[in-house]
């Protein structure tokens, strides 16, 4: 998508260990009006195949899974990282360790909102490695939820979670891949 | 507001300490038509006063935030409850302690989103005792920005933080102000 390319390209900012940094209007600030817009380009591509629910994980992918379940009229619902006194014990529940944070963490859904009878789009701001997608699927499998797809704004190509992914058979739709950056700023995209 | 009042009679669970459920709609699964529905009430109490930024703290105000922050075209900061790798240094920080989760931690915003230019509307999903809007509330005097008011969903008029936030002198508006709730399920709200 050629306007999250160029605004990543402007806005994005890199650093040693593979790190990009977007946090200027994808996941510290939030530019709504861009989450919308990338939020059609999901809706386009998953609209009429009858999901029944948006499945993301917080904090970051909250903000853009909102804008697409009001494009599809659906709800969302957000993994947790770790057990909050208020989640109650009827969980589904996976262990997931984090690239960025360096740590693991567990990622709960409750039962309430998460069954057989789902036809879930899991969505993600980022996927790099993909261990936190790996664990959306692991509820879903849990759930004996159905997956329609997986939507991610921005995936880093080098790292191997989206080709993962895709040889797992789930319809994987980036919509911003990059192959390559270095730390004075240049960006590849894929075309 | 009755229809959230309404919705929280239907669909949250009293449980003992206090603790209101209201995850089916707010803050585990989220209701997205509902989120624009609150969001209006914001919009039409805040819009024209010159707002240039929605902080929220992760992750369940970020729903909410969204729709307001679309509303009134402007970004969304959701402030981060833990220090990440990728989050650079440059930070407002502040410690908060959790009522619900039993622990302290840290909230960070980056000083390359907040600044003394900004006219700061602060948005969250709950207020009981309040110490994360204080948290916010610091975070704003770290960075010298003008505090437009605060927008609640759901405040427990029970508990301290609606009233001391008031007494600072802030503008908060609650959509629903639960003044009494019992294990039996009754819910009173303030008139």
């Amino acid at each position: 998508m050629k306007l999250l390319e160029d605004i990543i390209r402007d806005e994005g900012r890199v650093y040693p260990g593979n790190v990009l940094k977007v946090d200027s209007f994808l996941n510290h600030q939030i530019d709504v009006s861009l989450m919308d817009k990338l939020a059609e380009e999901f809706y386009e591509q998953f609209k009429g195949s009858g999901i029944t629910k948006i499945l993301t994980i917080e904090s970051s992918g909250i903000a853009i899974a909102c804008s697409v379940g009001r494009l599809l009229d659906v709800p969302v619902v957000f993994a947790k990282k770790s057990q909050s006194l208020n989640l109650g014990n009827d969980v589904y529940v996976t262990r997931v360790s984090s690239y960025t944070q360096g740590k693991e963490y567990d990622v709960t859904v409750s039962t309430r909102y998460l069954d057989n009878t789902d036809y879930v789009l899991l969505i993600d701001d980022f996927l790099a490695i993909g261990n936190a997608m790996k664990g959306l699927i692991e509820i879903c499998d849990q759930a004996k939820a159905s997956i329609a797809g997986i939507g991610i704004c921005i995936e880093k190509g080098f790292q191997s979670g989206g080709s993962d992914l895709r040889k797992m058979g789930y319809d994987v739709m980036s919509l911003a891949i990059v192959d390559s950056m270095s730390e004075d700023g240049t960006i590849t995209f894929r075309e």
